[in-house]
C-alpha cells in the first residue's frame, strides 16, 4: 500500500492527539530537595465542605487538593507545547545521562537493518529528527542496577522516590505503624529505591536512548504498575493511530507501554512512539525479527536477531521480552495440553527449536545478550513462552520447568548487573494463583514478577478484562510488581480506543486494590478522599477523584441530568425524601464524634444492656403472639 | 400521574419481553428418576472437530452438546407460550405443595393493606388473575428446613440435586478424586441437599405462594449464586419495565431477583414480577413500609410492618431482608466512621431507634416474625445494616457487633425451623475479606453468607461492577453462597438494561471463578469446552459457550466481519501467516500425545540433557564475544 506521507503526517499532528487535562485536575511539578529533578504529578482540586448555613452565611472547611501519581506526561499539561515531529523534551534526563560521562554518541546506527531502512524507506512518514544513539563507553555498564550496586543514588532513583512517596507526610502515626507492620516502609526514600534495585527486587526500565521518559520503578515494595499493549497488526491500523494509542494509554494510567506491532513499518512506528512517549516502552523483538524473515520461524538466525536487539536498543526500547526459557526439552511437555503453546513468542521459539533440533538460540546466546543489554540499560523481561492458555493447563510441568530456567537466567543476568523481571501467566484458577507467586519468588530469587492477568476462567469472551482483572488484583496483592492489561477484545479481535481505556481502568483498579491490600503508604488517601466526598455529596469531587471522571459524570447525568443535581444533597438511589447519609449526620449530631461519641455511646450501651437483660428475663414469650395470618 | 392502564398493558405485552433463546442454545428438560420433576437446562449445540481433510473427504469428530445451568425460565424456550397476564405455569410445583396437604387456600388476603389496595386502585394496571394466597394449616410449618429436619426429601430437593449436578457423569476418576480432596462431593444427591438444608448450611428460598419458581439452593457446598436487584425508584421507571428487567436479569444468569422498588405502586409491580418470575424474589419490606408512612422513619410501627410482611408473604416473596441486628447500642459506634451508615434499611432502623430511644422492633418482635416466615416458607436474609460504606470503615466494631447479633437471631430462627441467610458487606480491601467470611462462619453457625461485592476500592465510580466483582470472586471462593451484583451505575444513578446485563455477566464471572476455585463438580466442563473450541478455531462455539454470545460475536466481527473469518483457522491477533495454535499442532504431530508423547519426550529430554551438560562444560565463555555495538 502506497501512502502519501504528508497526508499521514498532517493527520497525526492535527486531528489525533488527546491534549486536555483530566477534568478537575492540573499538572504540578514537585522539585527534589537537591534540585536535581522536577517530578510531575496530577493534582485534583476539591471543593470545600459545607459545615453549616446557606448562601451568604454558609461556613465551609477547605479540602486540600489530592495528589495523584501521573503517567500521562506533558500531554495533560495545558501549558506544555507538543510537537509530535520534534518529540518530547529530552533535556532533564539527558543532562543526568551526560553528567555520568559513561556514554558516547555514535555517528551512525550499529544495526544493519536500521541503516538499510534509513537508506530505503521513502513511502512512509519517518521521524525527521531521529537522534543518533548513545552507547556505553568502552566496557562501561550503564544499567541502573550497576550504579545501585556501586552505592550510587542516581537522579532516576531520587525522582522515583518522590514519585512513589507523594503525600506521605500526611500519614498519621497510627497509619505509619500499620504500614510498618505490613512490612512496608512508611516513606519511600531514594536510598530504599537504590537498595531494591541493587538487590534485584526492583527494576527501573530506562534506556539511555529514551531520555524522554519519566523514570518509574517496578518492584513489589512499590506501587503496583500496569502495562498496556499497543501495536498495529498485519491486518489493521496506522502509525499515528499507534502514537495516539500510547498517549491515550498513559492518559488513563498505563505505566509502561509494550509495542507489539507485527505488520510493516514496525521500525518507524516504534520511532514515533518512543520520541513522543513519557513512559518506558517494551517490545518482543522476535516479532520484528519474524517479519524480517517473512514470518517463517525456522529462517530466524542469531545474527539477524542480534541485529534486531541492537536496532531496538539504539532506538530506546527499555525492556525486551525474550522467551529464552523455552527449551527444546520442554516442548514435548505441551503436547498433551488442552491448548498447547499460546504465547506467540513461545511458539516461534518452539517452532525454531523443533525445525533445527537445536536449543533455543536466546538461551545459548544469553550472555551475549547481557552484553548488549548493559550497554544501553535495557531490562530483561524474561518471557513465559510456555504459560498456560486455559484453566485446564495452569501450573503444569511445562510452565514451572520454564520458570526454573528463567530463574537460572536471572542469576546470569545479575552477574552482568543487568536488570531482570520475569513474566507470568496467563490463565489460572483462583486457588492456583498463589502457587505461581510462591514458585516465582522461590526460583527467580525475588526478581520482579510481571504477569498477564491471570484470567480466572475461560468462559467469558468479551469480558476478559474482568476475568483477568480478578486474577491480577490477587496476584498483585501476593507480590506481582506489574500487571499486563487485557482488553475486552482479548481472544476475539484487536482493541479499539474504548477497549484500551476499559482495559487500563480495569487494571488500575486491580493494581490499586493490590496496593491497598499491601498497605502501600499513599494508597488509601485517594479512597478516603472519595469516601469523604461521597458522604458530603460533593458530586463533582467524586467524579474527579475517580479513575475515569468522564464516565462517572456521564452515568450520573443519565439519571439526574440537571446541573442542580450535582450540588443536591441526595442521589438517585433514595431520592430527595429519605437519605441514609443524612441519618448518619443526625447520629453525629446526637452522639457527637471522637471522645464525646465514645462517652455518650457508653451511656447508651449501658442503658441498652439493662433493657436487654430485662428483655432476656422476660424470655421471648411475649413476642410469641399467634399471627392472624393463619 | 394518571395513566391509561390499557396503554401500559398493551405495551407490556407487545413490545417489551425478551423471548429468543440464547444463540446456539436450546432448552431441554431432564426428568428425575422418580418422575417427580422435569428440570429445565440450556444445551449449547457444538460443531464437530475437523480431524483431517477438506470438503467432501473431511473427517470430523462429534462434540457432545454442553449443558448449562439455566435460570431463564420458559422465556428462552422457543416452544413455550408466554402470557404476562396469565403468569407462568404453576402446575408442577403447585402439585408438590398440594400433595403435602399442609396448606390451605384463604378466601381473601390477610393484609389490611392488600385489601384496601384491591378496593381502591383503579388508575394503574393490576394483575387480573391475582391468585388467592396459601398459608400453613393450623400450626403446620411449611419450610423446606422443617421437612429436611424430619428426614423428608421434597421434590424441590430432588429438583435441585438434578439441577446442580448436571453432567457429572462425565467426570473422570481423577476429577472425582480431586473434587473429593477439596471437600466437595463428586455428585450432588437429593439426600445431600436435604442434609445441607436441615443443618442450616443451605437455604431453598421457595415461598408456597410463588409456585411459578424453579427451585434453587443457596449454600456454600453448591454452585455460587448471584442476585440481581431491580426496582423502580421514586424518580423513574414503570411496571412493565420492571417485569422485563426481571426477565432480562434471569436471561443472563440471575439466580434470584430482589425487588427494591421504592416508588408508588410497589404492590402491583411486585405482583406482575412474581407471577411472571421463574426465580425466587426477595424484598426489603421496610422499603415499602416506609412508603406507607410517607418516608418518615419514626412513624413506622410494628403493626404496620407486620401487615407489610404478611402482604408480601401472601404475594409469594421468598426471602425478606430484615435489618434486625441494628441495635440501638450499636448506632453510636458508627458516628466516627468516614461514611456512617450507608445501608438504606440500616439507616431507617437506626433513625427509628434514635427517634424513639427504643430497641429495633425487628429485634424485639423477632420470634413473631419467625411465626410468619414458617407459615409461608419465607427465608430470612438478615441484613447488614451497619455494613461499611467505604474502605476506611471495613471490619469495624459496628459491623462485627451486628454480625454477632445476626448469629444469635439465626439460632432463634432455627429453633423455629425457619431458613436463614446472612447478608455481608459492602466495601472491604482484599486483605480484610477473609476475616469477614471467617467471622461469619464462626458467629452465624454455618448459615449461608450473601454479600454485596465487596468493593475492594472506592476510587472507580462507573466501574463498581469490577471493583466489587473482584471482591465477590474472592469471598465466593472463601465460602460465600450468593453474591449480590453491583452495576456500573452504583453510587451514580439507576441502572438501565445494559447496566443490568453488565452487572450480571460480571457476577457470573465472579461466581464461576469461585466455583472453579472450590472444585464444584461440574464447573470446569464449560471452561474446557471453551478452551477446546478455542484451540480448534471453532469460532461459533466459542461465542455460544461464553456467558454473552452476542457481545463476543460482535467484538469478533468488528475486526474480522466476514462470515469466512468465523471458520478461518486464524484470528486477528497473529493473522493468517503465523499462528501459535498451529505450531502446537505441529508439536503433536512430531511428538504425538499421551503415552507416545511421554516416550518421545523422554528421548528428547535425554538428548537435550547431554547437550546441556556439554554446554555447561564449555562454560559460557564462547557466548561472550564482544558486541560490535560499542
Amino acid at each position: 500500500m502506497s501512502v502519501n506521507p504528508m497526508e499521514l503526517q498532517q493527520s497525526a499532528v492535527v486531528t489525533e492527539i488527546t491534549r486536555t487535562p483530566l477534568t478537575g485536575s492540573r499538572k504540578i511539578y514537585v522539585e527534589s530537595p537537591s534540585g536535581s529533578c522536577r517530578v510531575p504529578m496530577r493534582e485534583v482540586t476539591l471543593s470545600p465542605t459545607l459545615l453549616r448555613g446557606k448562601g451568604d452565611t454558609a461556613e465551609y472547611e477547605i479540602n486540600e487538593p489530592l495528589r495523584i501519581y501521573d503517567t500521562s506526561g506533558p500531554y495533560t499539561d495545558a501549558t506544555a507545547e507538543i510537537n509530535l515531529h520534534a518529540g518530547l523534551d529530552r533535556t532533564q534526563r539527558q543532562a543526568w545521562i551526560d553528567a555520568r560521562a559513561d556514554t558516547v554518541q555514535l555517528d551512525g546506527f550499529s544495526s544493519h537493518f536500521t541503516r538499510e531502512r534509513i537508506a530505503e524507506v521513502d513511502d512512509i512518514p519517518t521521524f525527521e529528527n531521529k537522534p543518533l544513539p548513545l552507547v556505553a563507553k568502552g566496557d562501561a555498564n550503564v544499567s541502573q542496577m550497576h550504579y545501585a550496586r556501586q552505592g550510587i543514588i542516581t537522579p532516576e532513583m531520587e525522582y522515583i522516590a518522590i514519585r512513589e512517596n507523594m503525600g506521605v507526610a500526611e500519614l498519621s502515626q497510627t497509619e505509619i505503624a500499620e504500614r510498618n507492620s505490613m512490612g512496608m516502609p512508611a516513606e519511600i526514600t531514594a536510598e530504599f529505591v537504590r537498595v531494591e534495585v541493587a538487590e534485584g527486587r526492583a527494576v527501573i526500565p530506562a534506556s539511555i536512548n529514551h531520555p524522554e521518559l519519566e523514570p518509574m520503578i517496578i518492584g513489589r515494595n512499590f506501587l503496583v504498575k500496569i502495562n498496556a499493549n499497543i501495536g498495529n497488526s498485519v491486518l489493521t491500523s496506522s502509525i499515528e493511530e499507534e502514537v495516539e494509542k500510547m498517549v491515550w494509554s498513559t492518559r488513563w494510567g498505563g505505566d509502561t507501554v509494550m509495542d507489539l506491532s507485527t505488520g510493516k513499518n514496525i521500525h518507524e512506528t516504534r520511532e514515533w512512539i518512543l520520541r513522543n512517549s513519557p513512559v518506558p516502552i517494551g517490545t518482543v523483538p522476535v516479532y520484528q525479527a519474524l517479519e524480517k524473515v517473512n514470518g517463517i520461524a525456522e529462517d530466524l538466525t542469531w545474527e539477524l536477531f542480534r541485529d534486531t536487539l541492537i536496532e531496538q536498543a539504539e532506538q530506546g526500547v527499555s525492556y525486551f521480552t525474550l522467551h529464552a526459557g523455552v527449551l527444546l526439552r520442554y516442548v514435548p511437555m505441551t503436547a498433551d495440553r488442552l491448548t498447547g503453546i499460546v504465547s506467540r513468542g513461545g511458539s516461534i521459539m518452539a517452532k525454531w527449536c523443533l525445525a533445527h533440533h537445536k536449543e533455543n538460540f536466546l538461551y545459548t546466546h544469553f550472555e551475549e545478550i547481557c552484553e548488549i543489554m548493559k550497554k544501553y540499560d535495557v531490562t530483561f523481561s524474561l518471557g513465559d513462552g510456555l504459560r498456560p492458555g486455559c484453566i485446564a493447563d495452569a501450573n503444569d510441568e511445562a510452565q514451572f520447568s520454564e520458570l526454573k530456567t528463567l530463574g537460572e537466567l536471572t542469576k546470569i543476568a545479575w552477574k552482568h548487573d543487568v536488570q531482570v523481571m520475569i513474566e507470568g501467566p496467563g490463565h489460572v484458577p483462583m486457588h492456583k494463583i498463589k502457587e505461581n507467586m510462591e514458585e516465582q519468588i522461590k526460583h527467580c530469587h525475588d526478581a520482579p514478577f510481571y504477569t498477564l492477568g491471570p484470567l480466572v476462567t475461560d468462559i467469558a469472551p468479551g469480558y476478559d478484562h474482568i476475568t483477568s482483572g480478578i486474577g491480577a488484583a490477587q496476584i498483585g496483592w501476593y507480590g506481582t510488581a506489574m500487571l499486563c492489561y487485557v482488553t475486552p477484545k482479548e481472544h476475539l479481535g484487536l482493541p479499539n480506543r474504548d477497549d484500551v481505556k476499559t482495559g487500563i481502568i480495569t487494571y488500575k483498579i486491580s493494581a490499586h486494590a493490590a496496593d491497598l491490600a499491601k498497605g502501600h503508604p499513599v494508597s488509601q488517601m485517594r479512597d478516603n478522599a472519595m469516601s469523604k466526598a461521597r458522604f458530603e455529596f460533593r458530586w463533582e469531587d467524586q467524579f474527579n477523584i475517580g479513575l475515569d471522571p468522564d464516565t462517572a459524570r456521564a452515568y450520573h447525568d443519565e439519571t439526574l441530568p440537571k446541573e442542580s443535581a450535582k450540588v443536591a444533597h441526595f442521589c438517585s438511589m433514595c431520592g430527595p425524601k429519605f437519605c441514609s447519609m443524612k441519618i448518619t449526620q443526625e447520629i453525629r449530631d446526637e452522639f457527637g464524634t471522637g471522645a464525646a461519641q465514645v462517652e455518650k455511646g457508653v451511656q447508651v450501651q449501658k442503658a441498652m444492656e439493662e433493657k436487654s437483660i430485662e428483655f432476656l428475663k422476660q424470655g421471648s414469650e411475649i413476642y410469641r403472639a399467634p399471627t392472624d395470618a393463619a
